[in-house]
Order: C-alpha cells, then structure tokens, then sequence
C-alpha cells in the first residue's frame, strides 16, 4: 500500500524534472502553481492510455510518449486553447531505462515544441498505462465548443481522416497496403500531430469544433447533440490518403466514419466565414475540407456520390458515442 | 485502440455529470474551462490509485471513490489551498453497476463537502486503477512549500500516525489489534481525512508543509532537503492511537517511522508561533502535536524517551524517497 515504484524519485530526477518555464512552481513540491494570464481561461482536459487497448505492445517507446501528450493537445486545440503545461501519471510494470529514457523523449520533444511546463505526476508500478492532464489558456468566452453549430453553417474537417484506423486493420490482417502507403498510416496512428495551430487560427471564426478521436459519426454526434442540429456530410468530400482512397467502398467507410484516432478538427463555421477559415488553414499550415453542412432537421446523412443516403448501420453500432 | 469502455458514454453521463458550480464549463466538451479569483494561483496535483499496488481488492467501492479523492485532497491541503474541482480518469476491468455506483458515491460524498466541480476526464477498460488530477486555489505567493523551514522552527505533525500501516499488518498478519482497534486503523487505512481546513488555517503561519504519504522519515526528508537544514524529532511525542501504543517498539516504529498512507500534514512553524498553530489546530478542529525541532545540522535524528538517537537503518531503506 505505500506509494512506491522502484527508484521512482530516481526516475523523477532523471526523466522528469525541469525547471517550470512559465509556471510559478512546477514539480517537487505537493502541488504546482498556475497562474493563467489576466482575462484569459485554463483550459483543461484528461486523458488516459492503457497497453492493449490504446496502443499495441509494439509501439516505440518514443511514439507512446508522443502519442500520449498529442491526444492531450488535440483537445486543447479544439478549445481553440494554447498549450500551458500537463501532469503525468505513469504505471510502469517495472523500471526499465530502455523504455523510460525513450518514453520521456518523445514526451518532451512534443512539450518543447509548445514551451511546455511538466506541472507534476505520480509513478507507480502497475500494468502499463499514461494518464496526461492537460492545462492550456484561451480568452475568457472565447474557447471554441461543440455546442455552436447553427443550421447553413459550413461542416469542415482538418487534415485526412482514416488512416490510423486503417494501419490497425493492416496490424489485424483485414486490408493490405504497400510499404510507403503502410508507413503513412502508421505513422498516422503513432504519431498523430495535434492541430494546435489550427485551432489557435480559429477563435472568432469557428462557431464549434471538436477532436475526431472516436470516429467521425460518433463525434460529430456529439457536436450535432449538443448543439441541437443536423448535418448532411458528402462522402466523397471526406479528405483521405491515396492508401485508403484504394480500398474496398467497406473498408474506406469504416476507417473514414468510424476510424478513430484521427486527431483532426471537425469544425463548423458560417457559410460566409470560408475565406476566413481558408485563411486560417493557410496560417496554421494546416490543409482543411469542407465535408458538408449543418441543417435544422436532426440527426447525421451522409450522401454517396449520387446523392444517396449512405446505410450507417456498421457505423451506428458505436452509438453509445452519440447518445450523450 | 477504438477510445472506448464498454457503455463509457452512460456511465459518464449517469454518475460522472452534474451542472459546473464554480467553474465557466465543466463536463462534456473538449476541455473544461477553470478560472481562479484575481489575486488567487490555481494549485494542481495528481495521484494514481492501482489494484494490489495502493489498495486491497477488498476494499469496498464506496472507500475506494472516497480515497481516491483524499488522497489529492491532502496534497492541496499541504499546500494551504481550497479545493475547486478534479478530473477523473478510471480504468475498469468491466463495467458493473454494483461496483461504479458506490464508487461514484464515495467520490461525490467527498467532492460535495467542498463544492467540487468535476471537470472531466477519461474512461477506458483495462486493470482497474484511479488517477485523479485535483485544483485548488491560493492566495497568490500564500501557498505553503516544501523549502520555507528555518533552523529554530519547531516540527508540527496532525492527527496520528501509522494507524494505516498498523491496518496492513495485521491484514498480512504480522500483528494484532482488537476489534474496536483494528476498525479505527482500518477507517484510517480506507478512508484517510484530507487536513483542508488545517492547512488553510496554516497560510501565513507555518513555514513549510508536506503531506505524509510515504511515511514521516522519507517524507521529513523531501523538507530538510529542500529547505536545506536538518530536524530532531522527539519518537515519544508522535502522536498515535492506543491500539498501536500497545505494538511492539520494532512495530510501533515501523509504522510511525515508514508508515504511509497517514495523509496528515507535517508542518514546521516559528517557535514564536506556536500559540497560533494551536488557534488554527483548533479552528480547524484538528489535533497537532509538536514533534521536533529544526536544526541547521543536515540530516534527520529520531531521538528515544533517553535522548539517544535511534537507529533508522529500517526506515532508511526507503531512502530513494528521501534523496531528490
């Protein structure tokens, strides 16, 4: 019952102690000190990844950490919020500094990249999992929700979608892919770049947005719930790779409905606000598509090229997504 | 590597959703928003519970949620805050109502106390653990630090000491407590009360403070070494139950020396002060006893009822705590 990993204060000095950089007091002590900047609000958001269901016992230590902060980021991006600093809990099956130095690598070379603060955490020994809490700071009022679509609004996505989904199923033997095709998508689900930039860009543009994390139906769902509407998506507007573009019609719509893991921004804006929005595309360096609009009838239609309403039978079966 | 429990949408919205009360957005977004009083600094600190590392599958949900939650809540008391809210990141290995239900309750019962707003956070299937990510406020430059005790002060502890160990051992065999006493141990063991008004009275009184989680000698030793001086401490004068006064000298220091789990504050003060820590002991009705003394010579010494200084060999095999 006593709170110990092995060496983990060792481990703590080691991989996990610098100076807090904009931060009144990092780690060591029993809390950390924040402190937003006047008139702003900090954001903040959690999440947790366990081996076996999050990511594959084959995954680079390096990629994990990334992984691990970057899913953290996608929803301070989708806040429209500017990453500040996190705290991380670590259960590690032992301590090991082939797997830790790595781990902590591709943590920091994501962090510093935002001038990030480690704020604190705790290590234990225990079946393998990372839980990041993640602070960022945004305008007071002008966070981005998922609650702001209004009907005739344009429904945009950032990036391509599917492709991490579709590395998975390579991984379970469902599709084939050539080498340079496969290395894209994995690298997609590994490594996923969170769209902080973009999401930075469209404070004051966007009227809702959210991170595409559990697949495009569910999440939309929640934008659509919350915000009381409707939307008709096109299918073929859907932006996708040329890997999973060369996939059978079933394959494409699961990874591109239902993929998950995508990190990008699903969005919506005014019809008027498109300049703006390709604007902002262009100074975050980020591609976005528009994929369809928000309507007053609820409830999600995707169309095929022809028009016609796709069957989201497959896809409804992670309606427990979509019935907050 | 879908994001998914089985139900997580239900369960959030059943157990883990209520209205903000404090906070501009909580549950249900990307990111909840928090934003401290002017002049106040947002305090943050976050520990993991795991099955068989932090507590016995025989705990009963309701202590679990309750400890989960006490545990942080002591580490904002060590700093002298005032709780404001938590996320809450849960790993179950399924979904069962019989157990998410009083763990939810024992959660709440604590939160409500102190009009905590849930902000968020994370639920996925795998071995069971809790990681809890808490917030708190404090007067700007108010926060109590690990690094403020002076040669002179004298050692404060609250409550009483390693009841919870006490609790361990006889689970495991190695002592024994009657029945009246081994409750009151247990109670210590699965439900620690977090010293938040104790440590709130403290601001501006004491000169440093931590949380006894890992046990008086390694956690005194995260003190002398930060504030770089040293300490005397009285054995005689820690305060403990009947039950463990009634141990063997070897058990009665073990559990007061390297204990754990005691979550009482360890607080060094002026000597000039002491009049005033015992008005905020009493305001906050909560018991301290003086234990020792700051001293400038480095490094800890445990004197017996003799004055001769005990051997700490045992305890300071726990020395990878005390060496950051």
């Amino acid at each position: 019952m006593r709170r110990v990993g092995i060496g983990e204060f060792d481990l703590i000095a080691r991989w996990f102690s610098r100076p807090a950089r904009r931060s009144p007091l990092g780690v060591g002590d029993d809390c950390a000190l924040l402190q937003p900047r006047t008139g702003w609000q900090l954001a903040v958001s959690c999440d947790m990844l366990v081996e076996g269901r999050h990511f594959l016992p084959t995954v680079a230590p390096q990629d994990l950490g990334h992984k691990a902060l970057a899913v953290n980021l996608s929803d301070l991006a989708a806040c429209g919020a500017e990453p500040l600093g996190f705290v991380l809990a670590l259960a590690l099956p032992s301590l090991e500094e082939r797997f830790v130095e790595p781990l902590a690598d591709g943590i920091w070379s994501l962090a510093d990249r935002y001038s990030m603060d480690l704020l604190g955490g705790d290590t234990t020994a225990g079946p393998l999992s990372l839980c990041i809490t993640v602070f960022g700071e945004v305008p007071a009022g002008e966070a981005l929700l998922r609650s702001g679509a209004r009907p005739g609004d344009d429904l945009w996505a950032s990036g391509s979608l599917g492709d991490a989904r579709l590395a998975l199923e390579v991984f379970r033997g469902h599709a084939g892919l050539d080498a340079a095709a496969f290395a894209q998508a994995r690298r997609a689900m590994e490594r996923p770049e969170p769209r902080v930039a973009l999401g930075r860009h469209l404070r004051g543009i966007a009227s809702s947005a959210i991170d595409l994390s559990d697949g495009l139906v569910g999440d939309l769902g929640h934008v659509l719930t919350r915000s009381g509407v409707g939307a008709v998506v096109e299918f073929a507007k859907l932006p996708c790779s040329e890997g999973l573009r060369g996939q059978s019609p079933v394959m494409q719509a699961r990874c591109l409905l239902s993929g998950g893991d995508d990190y990008e921004l699903l969005f919506t804006a005014p019809a008027d606000a498109a300049a703006r929005v390709r604007a902002a595309s262009e100074a975050a360096a980020t591609p976005v598509s528009r994929i369809g609009t928000i309507v007053d009838e609820p409830g999600l239609r995707v169309l095929d090229a022809g028009g016609e309403a796709l069957d989201l039978g497959e896809f409804r079966g992670f309606d427990h997504f979509a019935r907050r």
